[in-house]
């Protein structure tokens, strides 16, 4: 039993957060966010799979690799610190450095995201006055994760926190977490950063395995341009001041801490694709009756990359052949004469394609349904019992804009 | 030696062609063409690789893969005879019995080939009646060949024909060509269709293997908008009357030929990259020093999909991290450290990226060098010897309004 709660990184016991102005994005805008536990916390982590990877992405896989307990994330926003070679690594020591030092926690225990330009030099000096600032004004109140959340944005359009409650053994436990989108001002590469904390007990090997399986329906199922970030990344810390029975086996507290999680996740997810860079609605692609799992994620995840498919829900045109093609060339199977289509928004569901061709529906009831903040395109394929979804958002006119402006 | 010439598919020996208006498209714009040969013809063509075929394709596959001899391509445009289940299909039957009647020829010799909105069903009258006036009407003159590459033009800007001759044995060989790309005034599914003719006495054995390979380099290393379509058929019609010593082995005439071949398909997929829907300007990326050809092929490819790579030709952006990002998650392995990134134009080169960061380049050389109507990224690998080339465009306003217009 899942209970939905106010706030975010710092709904859990025992974290703080704050945000801060360090003078790395133009204007004065908060560009620095920190998330900190007093306790040690296990910590888990997911990271891009891009072959380029940005020097804090190597930083902190090291660091969840190595095992080290996790005192605190130090994130910011402007610059990606990715194409940076060893330069950049430097600024990935220099930060942990600082943050070791103002918040007097060891080096190898401090994680750092950086989200923004690739190729530019983070400027470490404002970084580590940055840090200061971050660590003396950090607090346990929900504002304060407010604020971190609002830190990590760059051309999002609203900030995304969340955070909920279970009961694991007659103790609760609180989740919470903040993630940012795609683009910047300055646009250039958009980045998924992701920080959940809890104050749940449990292992770094089940934190890691719940992690990893939770990814893969969820943050890995969603697209908002096809391009994946030189800088991705999904931290989880666990501080374990719930003073639940430590999760060390896959129980009936792990299956609920596992659900909680999928649930945050879940949530974070379909918010970042619905605040895609330019989006004015969500698309959400399910696909049913796939023969396997994998062949469901990938017709679904085909038909949300879609230019074309994006492009039409934008304009709200009913313009399905696009999903059929898009179904077509994603590598999987099928037959197309099997195939039933739906166009659904709440309650309601339209079908659109059956028995290899259009079905008798209303292009007016099909522009209705696709004219609200959530769109969900439904495709049985009649092969077998598989499914899964997926989620993006429509291309517009204001995607061109955001990532065709000069940077300066 | 390669001579180019004025013309299309009317420029070989013994090939006519005809543009008609047939009610198909509004507006009474030109929206039916043909290609006839007197002679018989060996038939080489490739298809759309997607799971979902368009009629037409269908029914030209197997043409092909029987190896009876061809006389005669019916294209339409307004229609893609897509999603259409059994009776698009018939509709196929019906074109192909009214083009054999009206120009005395096999049933089995008719090719035909639809682009336009997906899930319509084609007006067969309307099909037939136009037919009629293309039979009336064809000639072996350039302008009957220029008439059909305007006929099969959708939301192209420009039409796209092209010729060339070579000596085979003393004898001179002329191939022809024409093509069109993506889009429609009531915007659906782009759709490639390329017909090339040629005088050529050939084998259809040696003839498919040319066309097989030359594609895999040509129009299958371009790319609009990562949309396969379900109609995407290029066919090469070869009638021997050039009067040659036909090409049964892999000998110099066939070299010859091939040559000739991949000239032509070079020349015109670029043309169809160029002129995708929305374009401003060409883009190319090759790639150097990869360790397989088809790692070379997948970086170059990655590339030019990009969204965001493609959002900062339009808007003029040196932003190549949006780059080296993209070859970062095409799937393929390599050093960061040992890229090599130029932006190039006409003669100019400007080395971007290096040693795994910024090269100190001019951000003022690099908008000029985006400036213009064709930009080329060369990406160097310093991981082998191979090299490939790939061809899109970049990603404009005008792509999301002329995609998300509805289609009424």
């Amino acid at each position: 039993m899942i209970e939905w709660l106010d706030g975010g990184v710092t709904a859990p016991m025992g974290f703080e957060a704050a945000g801060a102005a360090a003078g790395i994005k133009y204007h004065g805008r908060m560009d620095m966010a920190l998330v900190y536990s007093k306790a040690p916390c296990v910590t888990a982590g997911t990271f891009t799979r891009n072959v380029v990877k940005a020097a804090p992405v190597l930083w902190d896989r090291e660091l969840v690799e190595g095992g080290t307990p996790g005192h605190a994330v130090i994130v910011n926003s402007g610059i990606a610190n990715a194409c940076t070679g060893s330069e950049g690594l430097e600024a990935c020591c220099i930060t942990a450095e600082a943050a070791a030092a103002a918040l007097n926690i060891p080096v190898d225990s401090v994680y750092i995201g950086s989200t923004g330009v690739i190729g530019m030099q983070i400027p470490t000096d404002r970084i580590t006055a940055g840090i200061k600032l971050l660590a003396e004004s950090k607090s346990a109140s929900q504002e304060a994760g407010t604020l971190a959340s609002k830190a990590i944005m760059t051309t999002d359009t609203v900030n995304k926190e969340i955070a909920c409650r279970v009961q694991l053994g007659g103790k609760t436990v609180t989740i919470g977490g903040m993630c940012k989108g795609s683009g910047m001002i300055h646009p250039n590469m958009g980045t998924m950063l992701c920080y959940i904390t809890t104050d749940a007990a449990v292992s770094q090997a089940l934190l890691q395995k719940a992690l990893s399986e939770i990814v893969e329906d969820t943050f890995n199922m969603i697209s908002v341009d096809g391009d994946t970030s030189t800088n991705d990344t999904l931290l989880v810390l666990a501080n374990s001041l719930a003073g639940n029975a430590c999760i060390c086996e896959e129980n009936e507290d792990y299956q609920i801490l596992h659900d909680a999680l999928y649930a945050i996740c879940l949530n974070l997810c379909q918010r970042m694709a619905a605040d895609g860079e330019g989006a004015s609605r969500l698309i959400e692609c399910r696909v049913e009756g796939a023969d396997t799992k994998e062949h469901a994620k990938i017709l679904a995840k085909s038909v949300i990359c879609s230019n074309l498919t994006k492009a039409a829900v934008f304009g709200k045109d009913a313009n399905w052949g696009r999903v059929l093609c898009a179904l077509g060339y994603s590598g999987v199977d099928f037959d197309p004469q099997l195939v039933d289509l739906f166009f659904e928004a709440g309650d309601e569901s339209l079908l659109i394609f059956t028995d290899g061709s259009a079905a008798d529906y209303s292009e007016e009831k099909a522009t209705e349904l696709l004219s609200g903040d959530k769109v969900v395109i439904r495709a049985v394929m009649h092969q077998g019992k598989e499914s899964a979804s997926a989620w993006g958002c429509d291309l517009t006119y204001d995607y061109v804009k955001i990532n065709a402006d000069y940077r300066s």
